[in-house]
């Protein structure tokens, strides 16, 4: 299998992914939160770009069954059900419920991929499922979300474990970035926490007080489900 | 220092690199032409986007002076004196001459910088140089040209050892792609051959036939010069 990584959304453009199988990773934390949340029962996720998109997309649905989720700068916006924690996202608040969620990263790496034939999503808790999922296909993009215009290195070695768990099914060839990522994946043994030690996103969450949510989201295959992104929602 | 690494050029948008330091890197091959070229005497280089504007750039030029040099899908361009192959750029070739070169992403990769306060060249051929240039910066923006729109792994191994040639200098902090290759790097104790033996663009080149051309760009350290891009000319 053809194993393509796009290094962060604002790299993509929509040739990349037209009609093919996508992956949309950003470990922190939108797809961590996503699995989460569809995992807990949420009945679907409506992504939005905006915060003005969400409250519109709010006002078609029945204000009882919705929850209203996302951040900006990694914390929730003002008036908002929830942020963007995945620790937030309980049994107890979300089961049933239709969750709208904007976030600074992942939605946008969403939205970018509307052209494709399927999207998965992928984060740590779900890598070997996503890899189970994926399987059969000849070629796959892992769409890596990244933050702010710039290349992740948590969603990167996401990539790189999904192209790992790939390879306990099928001959696996990954491009140039997915041989790096590999590489680096395998210098740590597959150790997020080592590896990620000094990377951007995860010490500005860990400054922000978010150490919790770093703890579960490098949690590897704790989930066995993937959700799809298709029709403009996020469903189990 | 802070070290930024742009994984392609149409990663790129101006705003990363304006007013800042950068390097430009296509290892395989036309930075290594550059520096080979300029190492070998010749006096200045002009990059041209196309071959139409490596045409009109020529008119105005003395002939006896000048050399048209280039490629497309590898091979050098009907009618050119000179292709893509840095062996081609012999003394007794290059020596006083005015150059031309259009390739398919080492000038593209120039002409996004065109908006950078200074661009060094770089290549395996003069890391070591290139970081005893740019050690006094605080922040440098290290920019892999890529292979047709995608990251390639000869460039960004040059990056990572670019920060490792920094980091005898000065203490260096790469951001997550540049954690990423580093780690890559390292993980074959700084061996282009190893790392690249399934990378795209250099089996591409095998596949061609340019195998010397492939084992001259990995060469390390073998030239101590570092050519800088001004005013669209290439200098020593």
């Amino acid at each position: 299998m053809n194993v393509r990584v796009i290094p962060y959304t604002d790299a993509l453009i929509p040739k990349d992914v037209t009609g093919k199988t996508a992956v949309v990773i950003d470990v922190l934390r939108a797809t961590s939160v996503m699995i989460t949340a569809l995992e807990n029962g949420a009945q679907k996720i409506i992504p939005a770009l905006t915060v003005e998109e969400a409250l519109k997309k709010s006002k078609d649905l029945n204000r009882g069954t919705l929850l209203l989720c996302g951040e900006r700068d990694a914390v929730r916006i003002d008036g908002f059900d929830l942020g963007n924690s995945p620790l937030e996202f309980r049994q107890d608040k979300v089961a049933g419920k239709t969750l709208i969620i904007t976030t600074s990263n992942g939605t946008k790496a969403l939205n970018a991929c509307r052209d494709a034939e399927k999207v998965f999503i992928g984060a740590f808790l779900n890598a070997g499922a996503v890899a189970e999922k994926i399987k059969v296909e000849k070629e796959v993009v892992l769409v890596c979300s990244g933050t702010a215009g710039r290349f992740s290195l948590d969603d990167g070695l996401c990539a790189a474990m999904i192209i790992e768990e790939l390879a306990k099914f099928v001959p696996v060839h990954p491009d140039d970035l997915g041989l790096a990522l590999t590489k680096t994946w395998q210098s740590e043994n597959g150790n997020p926490q080592k590896l990620l030690k000094d990377s951007f996103h995860l010490n500005y969450l860990l400054q922000k007080g978010f150490s919790g949510d770093v703890d579960y989201c490098l949690q590897k295959n704790s989930v066995s489900s993937v959700p799809v992104f298709s029709g403009g929602e996020v469903l189990s």
